[in-house]
């Protein structure tokens, strides 16, 4: 018979397991979490262990969905499985287990853009965080509340949980990636702010943090985040090179290529239109078609037909119907940015009924947008 | 020689005391203080209970600015006067009292608008809240907070706490105001997401209570609110309805009638010229001005004369002065307001240049508004 192997020396493995998920070292993860697998099958009787594990196979696959997404919805990381195990074990869940089980069920919530239920989740785990000893792990967790309340634009919040996140990864070399992420948000609340020139220096740190990692996805994201700001700020040039840099980096890159190139090939359109270089913006707009119908992208086909339906031929008639087209999938934010766009243009050429009429477009997206954060029902 | 005074006997006096604040009940809550402070003399040593008091004395005059605010911009609490106090005594400020100390400071530098250094305060506070058991203190913390976020339009942030101190103040009738304002932050959260049939439900419970204890400026607030819900929602005639009401109650009210009357005055006189009863609209405009001008409200005044620029002469030129001089003062959202308004007005007369132009300067005020909300540095 095997000699049985004490509960303890596997919770310490687990927490190995852990470090090295939260350093994104999907190979060495990997390897552990077989090796814990194993010795599960010799260890002492121990619910609380076997909920541990489950908890942390459940996070393993959260890093996964996020590193090496499956196709567009599906998701390894299922919760009602997770959740099913637990009944089944009849543990009672406590201490620091359950702020494992609110936090990491908040990511996955987060991860299927299920933002209320995902602060919910966060909210709970954090009333347990005192159980929480691990410098990194608290870091981890203003990390998550950072990037949830900037995708709901909830500016203040998500910059004084980013700025508790940074201050602490920051310290730590080995959480690069982390602090890059962190610099993101923070640049990407300035950028809401319309403070693009705040948000530059954080950018800037991001990239060489980036390059001291090689780390080409990374080098080829600040590229563009710092080519969008410029393009907010209306600096067009700088932002043109800046795009078709981070372009050739994102294609040097195989995997997801195609879904993070487009963002860049369509502002660097956008940007020789609006500068009138139509020959020069027809590569970026074609290759930009090409990527987006692989995808089966339909918002980024319309959008891509809007340029020339704008700048090529000023058809106002098809350009409302475009428009039309993107209220059907609630792109309220790109009908807004574009009407404007369009409504500008049309000032320009001083076909002002035209103009007051997008400017009333984007004005009706702009309630949607706002009427599309409520989710309460009290 | 007097009987020395335990200082527990006056640590529970000084608790009852707090909760008259928190009722709003000046009278009482004064004839306390002054009780509580000849006692003082008598008592035994004891810095943290004299530090109690002081806190105590500035969190009444906080009240006391909300309750009868003196001249704008003015405050009777100082903080520094109490920091001051705090470094003679040398006491370290520690647990329930250190909670206080953060907390009240919050609410003074919230009063004094300056929302960054106050979410500070709160903050530091929050690290403190678990020294708090008691449940209505708690709630005053969550109201604060929802408060706040609400101010900086936070607004997912703003309804979770509400939404915590509501929970605990229906269960407490002695608490109407607070039950009362935390619907008023409710319903405006919902007004800012543009849900304003889930605004309604809210204003009319606020009303209700209101009513119940008879407090003619609440049921005046409530009525206002619900216009201006109403109003956003373009029922224009129940709005006016309401407007009306609300201004006949508040000036029934003396203590800062002017003040908070002029706003259903304004609303009043906007319904009136969009529904072209200029005649009518003409004493709103006229009341509006008299009371703004009493009030040397630059603000109001340039307000009013805008409805008569735009409505009555359709001087673009006036109007554009107009908006100079409002952004000299930082009213950007009043901008934003009168812009759209302004650009629909001359798009409706099928002056499509003019209302080009508008739509342009409601755009130019939005960013301002946006941009206004940086407040950070790192």
């Amino acid at each position: 018979m095997a000699k049985i192997i004490p509960s303890s020396d596997i919770g310490v493995k687990i927490n190995k397991w852990y470090e090295l998920i939260r350093r994104f070292d999907s190979e060495q993860a990997e390897q552990l979490k077989q090796e814990i697998r194993t010795s599960l099958d010799s260890m002492e009787e121990d619910q609380n262990l076997l909920l541990y594990f489950s908890l942390m196979e459940f996070r393993h696959e959260v890093m996964l969905d996020y590193l090496k997404p499956l196709k567009e919805g599906k998701l390894r990381a299922n919760f009602s499985e997770l959740s099913k195990e637990i009944d089944e074990h009849q543990t009672h869940v406590t201490g620091m287990l359950e702020y494992y089980y609110h936090f990491f069920r908040g990511m996955y919530e987060f991860g299927r853009r299920e933002y209320i239920a995902a602060i919910s989740s966060y909210q709970k785990a954090e009333h347990k965080l005192s159980f929480v000893s691990d410098d990194i792990e608290r870091a981890e967790f203003h990390f998550k509340m950072s990037e949830i309340y900037y995708h709901m634009k909830q500016t203040h919040i998500s910059m004084h949980h980013a700025k508790l996140a940074l201050d602490v990864y920051i310290q730590h070399e080995l959480y690069a990636l982390r602090t890059i992420q962190c610099e993101f948000i923070v640049a990407g609340n300035y950028d809401d702010m319309r403070r693009h020139e705040k948000a530059l220096p954080h950018l800037e740190r991001a990239l060489a943090r980036s390059r001291d990692f090689q780390n080409v996805r990374f080098i080829a994201s600040s590229l563009f985040n710092m080519g969008n700001s410029y393009y907010r700020m209306g600096d067009l040039n700088r932002a043109l090179d800046l795009m078709k840099e981070s372009i050739s980096l994102f294609d040097q890159n195989q995997s997801d290529h195609l879904r993070r190139s487009i963002d860049p090939l369509y502002t660097a359109a956008q940007i020789l239109y609006k500068q009138g270089k139509n020959n020069e913006a027809l590569y970026y707009r074609e290759e930009c078609m090409k990527r987006a119908e692989a995808l089966q992208d339909d918002i980024h086909i319309q959008k891509t037909i809007f340029l020339e339906a704008l700048y090529l031929r000023q058809d106002a008639e098809h350009i409302k119907r475009i428009f039309h087209f993107l209220e059907s999938s609630y792109a309220y934010p790109d009908i807004e940015e574009l009407a404007l766009d369009t409504a500008k243009y049309y000032n320009e050429m001083e076909d002002y009924e035209k103009s007051s009429m997008f400017y009333g477009e984007a004005e009706h997206a702009r309630i949607y947008i706002q009427r599309g954060d409520c989710l309460y029902e009290f």
